[in-house]
Order: structure tokens, then C-alpha cells, then sequence
């Protein structure tokens, strides 16, 4: 099971709602189940360097199946998975990532924003990983 | 001057319909005037390969601002650009790149597709960068 | 808007004076609205490892429109954007890095310093960004 | 011995002067002896993927002592350097890259030069070496 560009869009157009409504400006990243970029989009003034960090963010979320915030939780100096940021050529281990699952619940793939506070981040993720 | 995302959210819907009469599945990205990503879809199906080859080739087309097959005629072996595919973290020059231009004919960007031949790659790329 | 190049090397050249004031040598980066680079200057003597550390802190100042400082607050371990320094193929977030506007408040670009202390290295930078 | 900032920046202003009189738009990228980069400018409206292919070909010419376009006549296939261009993260092999020396005949650094065809890009180096 695999997530399709048309899903994909759905959660851009969805997400970029969201961010609009939060009054922010964001880069929103989706990836397949293989962690490949299917779709994205860069809201007009968001932050130029914010692009990598949300493809970064899908990526990571889907490489281990789980919101970016917990990895970031345990990545802490002295945590069980200190700088694992450096593996997979980087990864972004704070808020703004989020797995993207079927009906049946499976993971189908990941969505990764960024362009405001970590928080804003998250719920743009949300919006969007939950809109098929 | 700069491509926004709904220019390049049209572009891509665009070229994904000129992909589908073509019968092709295309990775299609866009990039701004500074050569960073807008906008990227994946169509279902399409070689996974040609995501990467799609940004390089967006990129290529906005670094020289030509379309990219010019600058792989020019980068054969005894030919007067031989290799320059080893710059900017790689090159891609054979067609599927095009700079996109505003009404006054500035660039505000470029397209860069990917997955079939090299003919379907440019006139899908042709039909995005003339969208608007 | 985007930086000339004959405002980039302005900007070096008070740097520079900036740089003799302070009794330091520096290396100074220009970028653009791109935050690709227009103009640099390595002073005879200065640092080797800060040529890099100079344009990624030039870089890293308009990936994110604010002094790099900024962000290096922000990323320290239990930090809201912890090991963010892992985007953009390095990002550097002490102080040293700082965008330039235009007289109308436009971002046009960013400068970045390092060779001396993080505060030498921010009043260097400061120098340049008001230059203009 | 190893080339200053201050020749540096007069070999930038004398190829910039001879670039403006070719017509053309150059980036223009100096490293010393040690093949670090001392000084670079990008003139305005100059293609963004000459920039690293300018200091691309700054570094090869030192890397190796001779004018770049030598090397490439020795990197075509069947000939005795093949690809080389693949070493030292990238070389640009095709005419533009030119030795620095001082009146001693020392090699002191190297200057590169992109922007228009390779005929013009070696006069503007060339224009740029000879500046001291």
C-alpha cells in the first residue's frame, strides 16, 4: 500500500489551509512508504531553509514509523539515540513530522512541514496526515 | 521577479495532463529564480529514479538559463563544456528542463521533467512552462 | 529585490575596516535572496576552517531571516529546533550570520563572519549589513 | 608564498573590467596556494550555476598548475586522464581556470572564471592572471 500524488495533493491543499488559518507560512513535504518525495509544495515567503528540514522531517517520520517529536525526545544528550540526526545524510528529530496511514491503518507514508514554531509545525502535519 | 506557488501548482496540473495524453507517468518539479524547489508531484507509477533527475534538470535549466538539451550538446566529449555535469552537485543535460518566463519575458524559474524519453520529457516540460 | 554586487563588495570593504578596528582577521560572505553567494573576502591570515563557517553562517542567516544567534538558542539540547544545524548540508547557528535589508525593509540577502570571537565575528557582521 | 587579499580583489576588479568590455557577465572566484578560496564576485545578472563552476575551475587549475583546458584535453574518453573530473569532489576541466604566479614565476593561487563561452571565460581569467 502506497500513498498516491492525488492523496498527496489532497493533504498539500489541506495542510496549506491550515497553515493560512494559523496566519503562517510553511513548506510541506510528502513521502511514499519508501521515504521518496511524492509531492510538495513552498507557500510563498516561507522560510527558503525550511524546505530541506520538511522533506527531512517526512522522511524521518517515516523511517522509523513514528511523529518526529518522540525521536527528538530520545536523541537528547545522554538518551538512548544521541545525534542520531547524523545518519540517513540527516535527519530533523523536533516537531513537524507525521506518519500518514490508511483506513486499515497502515502506513502509506509521511508528511513533513515547516516555516513556523514547532508547534504550528505539528498541527499542519496533522491537518494534513489527516485529511483522506 | 519570482514564480509563485500557484503559478507552479497550475504548471505541474498542466504537464501532468500532457504527461497522461502522452501516456507517460512523470516526476515534474519546479524551481524559482534562485533555483530552489516550489513544487514537485510524482504521478503514480512513474520511475523513481527520474524524482532526483526531475529537481537536477529544473535546476540546470534555471543555472544557464537555456533548456537543458542545449547544454548537453555542448557537454560531449571534444565538445567545448565536456563534463560540466560534475558542477553544482550534478547536472542533468539532456532534455526536460525549461526555463519558465513571466509576461516580460524574465525568468521567474524553471521546470524539470522527468520519466519517459527525452522528447516526452521536453514537451511535457514545453507544455508546463507555457501554463501560464 | 536582490543584493548587487557593488553593495556586496561595499559591505566587505566596511567589514573589512570593522574587521583592522577590532584587531582581527575575518572571513566575510555576501549572499543573496537565493542565499547563493555574490561576493567574499578571506583576510591574509584568517582562519582557514572559517571560510566555510562564514558562508554557512551567510547562508543560514537568509534560510531563516534572522541573525544566526537566533537560532542557536533555539537548538541547544532540550530546545524547541534541537540539531536543526543537520538541514541544508550544515547549517552554522552561533552568532556571525546576519540579513541585509533593503531601505524598505526587504530581506535581500545576509552576511556572515567568523574568524575571531562569536561577538567580534556579530559586530563585523552588523558593520557590513548597515553598510548600505 | 601565496597570493593576498588585496591582489586577489585587483585581479577581481581587472577581469570584471575586461568581462564588461567582452559583454559578458562572469562570476570570477580566486584561491591561494593552497587552493581555498581567498575572493570571489558575481556580477549581476551572471548564470547561478557559473558560480561553482568558477571556483570549480580556480581549484583544478591549482590542484594541478596548468590551465584547465589542458587537462581536458587529456580527460576525453580514450585519453590518458578519463574522467578524472570525477576526483577532489568535481573538477571543471574545459578553459577558464588559470595558475597565478608572482614575479619570482611561484605559483601563488589560481583564478577561475565562468559566465559566457569558454573563449571568453579564459580571456577574463586570463585578464584576471595577469593583473599583478
Amino acid at each position: 500500500m502506497n500513498i498516491t500524488l492525488a492523496q498527496a495533493e489532497k493533504m498539500i491543499s489541506v495542510a496549506k489551509q491550515k497553515s493560512t488559518s494559523l496566519d503562517t507560512k510553511m513548506n510541506i513535504a510528502i513521502v511514499d512508504a519508501g521515504a521518496n518525495l511524492v509531492a510538495f509544495g513552498r507557500m510563498d515567503g516561507a522560510w527558503l531553509g525550511s524546505l530541506d528540514i520538511s522533506i527531512k522531517k517526512a522522511k524521518t517520520a517515516r523511517y522509523f514509523d513514528m511523529n518526529t517529536g518522540i525521536i527528538g525526545e530520545l536523541s537528547q544528550p545522554a538518551g538512548p539515540l544521541y545525534n542520531i540526526e547524523h545518519s540517513n545524510n540527516g535527519l530533523i528529530t523536533f516537531p513537524g513530522g507525521v506518519p500518514i496511514k490508511n483506513k486499515d491503518g497502515e502506513i502509506i507514508g509521511a508528511i513533513g512541514v515547516s516555516g513556523s514554531s514547532v508547534e504550528n509545525d505539528h498541527a499542519v502535519a496533522e491537518a494534513g496526515a489527516t485529511a483522506i
